[in-house]
């Protein structure tokens, strides 16, 4: 990590820089130094563009609805003492409210003219003021279905994990301007909470990590000590037994060992996602070094160890957790969406501290192949688990390993989580840093930002990730010669073979670190083209990945693919379908760009499947025999289960391995 | 099924016939009647005979200990109000009560002089007449910590499950002569259950199934209609969603379809298995042939879509369910060792009902490779869960995922289990029919039972399942020319090539529906061998069980074998190791009757891995390169991890399958 801290990077004049989510303070310790969400603007016909309007125009909407009828403002409305409702759903319900009023605050930033949105800001938040009781504590069930168990129970109750979710959508709040008053209702819960809880109080976690990178957050909106005072605390006093056992052991709720201890990811997946986000937050705002290098620690075992190919995380049911190193069955994959989003966010925070450009890539395989495909087209369906396999027969009808993306959930905490990263994408696009500008995600955008203390714009043109090519325009109208600035780019670990070129001439110029980067004068509407390679790559496990071992997953420039049911012959089964190495695999675009812009085009054979579960091998081979040919069409998986229900796998038997 | 009644078979003169688990009435419909166990002598230095032995030894005695240690006794106390003690364990707790009974009557049919055991019978007896309230109510849990709610929670309460292992514990009690009080409380109970729940009561079911069967052999017992009959209305209710939808949904204990419209195997394993067996017992007892035809339909099913090699069910830990089919991951096999146990108790019924011999191959790989594995050698140590393959680094120390056997379990309804499976297995060895005996599980055993009205003795001798050559030498003094009778013996599915001789000259006999027969007139002392050939079979998997692709599993005879981390080089990880396909697989004996008599060496080869957890296949292959060659040594799987602890795997990858 480098040494030097965030305010020695300059903003543009003038410029808010701190519109966006896990903003470092100032005085932080940190490489990169975020742009604001409202100073990246995704133009609509690009895709993540669409995925945000997708967000503001159904999603959000949905959420909201949602909110009303499945009775979590109801809730609330009990708690203020203007409903005889009961309590509804479960019993962390307030914290699908605060999600959707983050994400709400997020797109207002960018759309203040939602005035859906607005009213929905303004009235909970009102409604928030009168549930909260006179001393702060605000949580709709403990208040009106269990008031006795306050603060009693804090290995399940969630209590500070909902206000965690309060604060964070106070800090949305308090950085876009949109709401002082939901503001004052966090501090007032927040000043509660370092009360009980902070130097003088009592020594007690939370089971469900999210209090953590919420003070963290709340200081750095505050400037407020206490606050990150106590998300150290908290920290702190993890990993020493504080929570008992519980039903699967204190390692479920990262409770086994020391936060700065730990070795591997372990328990909850989300859980743990979480908590490593606020061990960053932490340690960049305290300089505390060794909260850093834990995270860092962390983040080489699970992306070595424990990670699915599409990015997703957790291998169990069970107890929604991480499972042992290598233990990664597609057809089982927990894959919670949350956990994607939770593992996004950690890497966002990594990458602020350290400009290291494995976090972005993490980012961008998360973004496109775990997060995505939580949602459907029509953005109002969603799964919570995200397997990398369903297979013919599946009978799982549970919510938690449903065929096929469902309305809403019981436990609703992923599409509000959706919600609220889509309507901060723009966030995520670039940063900047003493030198210049570095740009992350590559979309069809525009970014006004600053660099060296004046203006800048680049505009972005693409058809990521459809396409590798990305043109870019850089308007620096105060730029003089003695004003170089360094463009830097990503090129993914994904990508071999890249080119650049600079007003039209090819330039040469190396990947460092991740990056290429262009140091120069820009001249006004310097025109500069990156052309990332896109050959579609079949990907193999480590060997002791048991669970897909002779399979090869599909994949071209960021996103991975899946065969579907639905692009099979009618009575072929896709378990029976194996891909033929020999044949080519190869990228076929279409004309469809609201649906699939480009598929995969494969050959595959048939594979012969007696009747035996069991035979010795002499009698019938290694069971790798090929039968009859077939034409392959992969689709990104992130698209797979929008035409049809029915079976789908990411990983793809190959026919023979010579 | 063959359509002839038990009835025609024939008796040995005076021999008592129904010792034994599962045996139908006289009039019942089915192909073979039962020797009892008191006509079947284990010898005590066979495999078979050590098990029973240690059983007696160690096992039993260790689950009287722990009856009282963790309360289960004194929670019958408590109920009949000579204990002050809080309910102590599961709310199920009284079950482990009843399943040692049954062990210790099973037991003490051929081991009366153990008076250990008898006190223990006699003394737990009076125990539960005492605690038994006036109206022939007995649940330990619900007398003392909840007696507001008997009978409120069918879903959930496990009253009728505990109610069906009181009367099979009677069931024993009765047949067995060891206990005519134990009998007599369970008729109160059960005739209690009669009003609650037959023609002119409750409709309800019990959420875990157990009832069925006990009722139905406690018919068997005592010829009282009333008990069938109400066996056969709770199969007749089940599916009807009267359990409502729990937390797993109908399918969690199979009621989310009739039973006879069923077909597949679905849900938590044991109770599907425990309803199946029930369904058997109904179906033979008043000739419901739907029911046999849907038992039968799932055996179809689960023998070829969801069991594991190792005879073991279940593949999730979530619901302790089935999985999809051929989701049969090795690592996260459930597997419970009850469910085993009620898969053998099935076939056995199933093969009583039909004399097909696959019933009699699934009782064989089950009892070594299913039930056997989680007994440890010293007899008091069990595993819940029996994966089949442990990995480095297996985090799980939670009681469903131990990585050692452990001396008991706060859920223990296995090892009881085990004690009763292992007490009454000398009565699965052979069988009669009207024509003769048939020998379906082999061992060093002595028959002393009857054919054609007439004493006949068969001793055997064999070191099976180590070595294929079983000797028997039949005494029929009785025997006359016009009294021909046939020996069936069983040749397993797993075996190509046999050899019979009688009295020293090869005879060629083919098998016929799994047995050779031998119809003759056996003068006495008339010698038979059957040699099964055992050569090691390389098993692999149906190409749909994607866990396992590319691996195989090593056999001999009917013993599974397994790699473990014991038999490595130091510093060796278990997941490098692939198997040389080019080399041999051996077998070697070992002068270590009482450890591991026989080996499996074999040619490994040290894959190479990287630190990349996904990687292009152009770059590097398919990862499937070979490495350093390596000698290997498989040990029988049923004695994994009595020497240490350590990652253990029964499915081996191929090094290259060319």
């Amino acid at each position: 990590m480098t040494e030097h801290k965030l305010s020695d990077t300059l903003a543009a004049p003038g410029a808010r820089t701190d519109v966006g989510p896990a903003v470092p303070a100032p005085g932080a310790v940190g490489a990169l130094r975020p742009l604001g969400l409202d100073q990246a603007r995704l133009r609509p016909d690009g895709l993540l563009g669409r995925w945000r309007r997708r967000n503001a125009e159904d999603t959000l909407p949905h959420c909201v609805d949602n909110l009303h009828s499945q009775g979590n403002i109801g809730n609330l409305a009990a708690a203020a003492g203007e409903s005889d409702q009961e309590f509804a759903g479960m019993w962390f319900a307030d914290s699908d409210v605060y999600k959707t009023l983050e994400a709400a605050l997020w797109e207002l930033a960018t759309s203040p003219a939602d005035a859906g949105l607005k009213d929905f800001v303004d009235t909970t938040t009102a409604l928030l003021a009168r549930a909260q009781q006179a001393d702060g504590y605000l949580n709709s069930h403990f208040t009106i279905a269990a008031p006795e168990k306050r603060w009693l129970k804090p290995d399940w109750s969630h209590e500070l994990y909902c206000a965690g979710h309060l604060i964070q959508a106070a800090v949305a709040a308090g950085r876009t301007g949109g709401s002082p008053e939901l503001v004052a209702v966090a501090r007032r819960f927040a000043d509660l909470i370092v009360e009980r809880f902070g130097p003088e109080g009592v020594e007690e976690v939370c089971g469900h990590p999210e209090i953590e990178t919420a003070l963290a957050e709340l200081y750095r909106l505050t400037g407020h000590r206490p606050y990150l005072d106590l998300a150290r605390r908290f920290l702190d006093l993890r990993g020493r037994g504080l929570l008992g056992p519980g039903r699967f052991g204190p390692v479920y709720y990262q409770d086994h060992v020391p936060v700065r201890d730990a070795t591997e990811v372990a328990g909850h997946s989300v859980r743990q996602l979480y908590l490593l986000a606020g061990m960053v937050d932490v340690g960049v705002e305290t300089g505390d070094r060794t909260l850093l290098d834990a995270a860092e620690r962390l983040w080489e075992d699970v992306f070595h160890t424990k990670t699915y190919v599409t990015g997703a995380h957790g291998s169990r049911h069970r107890d929604e957790a991480y499972g042992d190193p290598y233990e990664l069955p597609p057809d089982r994959a927990y894959g919670e969406t949350c956990a994607a989003i939770a593992s996004f966010q950690w890497n966002w925070r990594l990458l602020l501290a350290t400009g290291r450009a494995r976090y972005a890539d993490e980012m961008e395989r998360a973004l496109y192949n775990a997060i995505a495909p939580a949602l459907s087209a029509d953005g109002r369906h969603f799964f919570y688990s995200n397997p990398l396999q369903l297979r013919t027969g599946h009978a799982g009808s549970g919510e938690e390993a449903a065929a096929r993306r469902l309305p809403w959930y019981s436990c609703a905490c992923c599409p509000p989580n959706i919600a609220r990263l889509m309507a901060s994408l723009p966030g995520y696009v670039a940063t900047a840093d003493a030198g210049g500008l570095q740009i992350h995600l590559y979309g069809d955008a525009s970014l006004d930002t600053g660099v060296a203390g004046r203006p800048v714009r680049v505009e972005m043109r693409t058809d990521y990730p459809w396409q590798g090519r990305v043109e870019l325009t850089v308007e620096d109208e105060g730029g003089r010669d003695e004003d170089p600035w360094t463009l830097a780019l990503r090129v993914p670990a994904w990508c071999d073979t890249y080119a650049v070129s600079v007003g039209g001439e090819t330039v040469d110029v190396p990947v460092q670190d991740g990056y290429v980067r262009l140091t120069r004068v820009w001249a006004p509407g310097t025109t500069l083209v990156l052309d990332l390679a896109m050959p579609v790559r079949r990907l193999s496990a480590h060997p002791r990945v048991d669970a897909v071992r002779g399979c090869v997953a599909l994949a071209r420039g960021p996103v991975v693919y899946c065969l579907e049911q639905a692009d099979l012959p009618p009575g072929v089964v896709l378990e029976d379908v194996w891909l033929d190495p020999a044949a080519p695999v190869e990228a076929a675009h279409r004309d469809d760009p609201a649906g699939i812009p480009v598929v995969l085009t494969a050959g595959g054979r048939l594979a012969g499947s007696g009747d035996a579960l069991y035979t010795a091998l002499d009698e019938s081979g290694p069971g790798r025999e090929t039968g009859a040919p077939l034409a392959l069409t992969a689709v990104p998986y992130f698209l797979w289960g929008n035409r049809s229900e029915g079976p789908m796998r990411v990983w793809i038997p190959l026919a023979a391995t010579g």
